[in-house]
């Protein structure tokens, strides 16, 4: 009944756990999979990380984040580029299947010109994605960060990338914060299927009300995310990896991240 | 050259301002069009306020604002929609053409439920708002209320909703605010165009970094909102009206008024 094989848990979910905490914590708690946050691997050996992930038999879902294409500068476009490539061959080494990638955007020019901006940084990257066979997902953000985190904004916006880039390594991050306002969510999930492209399932909750733009995400059931509805899309559209808990709250951060572990497993079973 | 024919502004933009002295400075400032807020009417004689209106020279555009319609609980619905008959009854007190709806959504349910019963509650509205001459505006919120405040968060929704009641008496506003970061937006606004449905157009900015969900607006010129574009999109679309200065910001509401108001037709002048 208590089945946790689909639950992953992101670093900065457990923010203030080192890798080694999480690993051993997440193992412990019979957790199968973890997305890594780049913070958390500044300075360590990421051979020896690796081994340390098959020892606690952890997968690696996903490592978080790249992306941050636009720039009006052509010389902030270009460290992007090489910053990326970067993550990517980390991933390669990790053994991670996929990195993640918020967009950005760029408040001093159109939303328009960042997309483009967008899309061409992807498009740059593809050659060595493939050749490290690392994925890549592109994940709306919701239109609250459209100034300055992402220039794609809904699930259709996503869609209309994957398919203009059109390539297999390039698909979808869906995190029910992002897009579970969105009146055309279910058809766009479902457009997803279709396209093969549904590479990730981020879960949490949107508290009502919402206290900060960054730092006040809700555990599951905390707030008004249908995430069984959502959750239950993205499954009809063929979809069956980790649901991915990433949230990011002052308030849990506060906890004991052990006794937090705890109720992140007990809402994971009953609301999501 | 500066021309201020068009410029609206709304009380709760000066809110260290009571009533008389908006009317005055605005007056003073060669501003014709107020849209007041149902705070700063607490306790006064409407006639006596209409009559200081037309003695200023000032148009009130709308009176803001109606709506909240939505609750798992019938009576708060019925609370709500006898509150909306008094205000639809001050606004032909005043004189004012239009009644801005903040549609409202109960995280307790889902939007659909959410959106059925803003429907519902407008077309219970919809004879004593003819019977008085009141328009009603659908004003789609940014999705980041869509827990509280409005389960109409895109431009589409508020003109589905508009085409489904079909009357010449509710229409939507639109304020850059809650919409510039929607891929349909132009689209939307052709769509006002062809309805005859465009009642009210808000004007501020979107800063970046945005710091609060409800007091960080800025002035026009001070974020990223393609204010002019949207603009030109509107007016091409048919509208005529009032360019609705609209700001809730802790920043501006700290400084003299007068300064502010200074600052505001500045802006209105370059950034609009």
């Amino acid at each position: 009944m208590e089945d946790f094989s689909k639950l992953c848990l992101h670093t900065f979910t457990n923010k203030p756990w080192n890798l080694s905490q999480c690993i051993d914590n997440y193992s412990k708690a019979g957790i199968k999979g973890i997305s890594i946050w780049r913070n958390v691997l500044e300075g360590l050996d990421l051979k020896i990380v690796k081994k340390q992930l098959a020892e606690a038999d952890l997968s690696i879902v996903s490592l978080v984040r790249g992306g941050f294409f636009p720039s009006v500068n052509a010389s902030e476009r270009a460290l992007a580029i090489e910053d990326n490539m970067k993550l990517i061959e980390e991933a390669a080494v990790l053994g991670a299947p996929l990195i993640v990638l918020v967009c950005g955007s760029d408040g001093r020019q159109s939303l328009e010109t960042s997309r483009e901006q967008i899309q061409e940084g992807i498009e740059k990257l593809l050659p060595l994605a493939i050749e490290n066979g690392v994925k890549l997902a592109i994940e709306p953000l919701h239109p609250m960060y459209a100034g300055d985190k992402s220039a794609v904004n809904t699930l259709a916006q996503a869609n209309d990338m994957v398919e203009a880039i059109n390539s297999p390594y390039v698909g979808v991050a869906i995190d029910v914060y992002h897009v579970w306002w969105d009146p055309n969510l279910e058809v766009e999930i479902r457009r997803c299927g279709q396209n093969n492209s549904l590479f990730a399932f981020h879960i949490c909750d949107w508290n009502v009300p919402t206290l900060d733009f960054l730092t006040d995400r809700g555990l599951m059931g905390d707030g008004c995310i249908p995430i069984k509805k959502i959750r239950s899309w993205v499954e009809e559209a063929g979809f069956s990896g980790f649901n991915e808990v990433e949230i990011f709250s002052d308030k849990y951060w506060a906890m004991d991240q052990n006794e937090y572990l705890d109720k992140i497993k007990l809402a994971y079973l009953k609301h999501s």
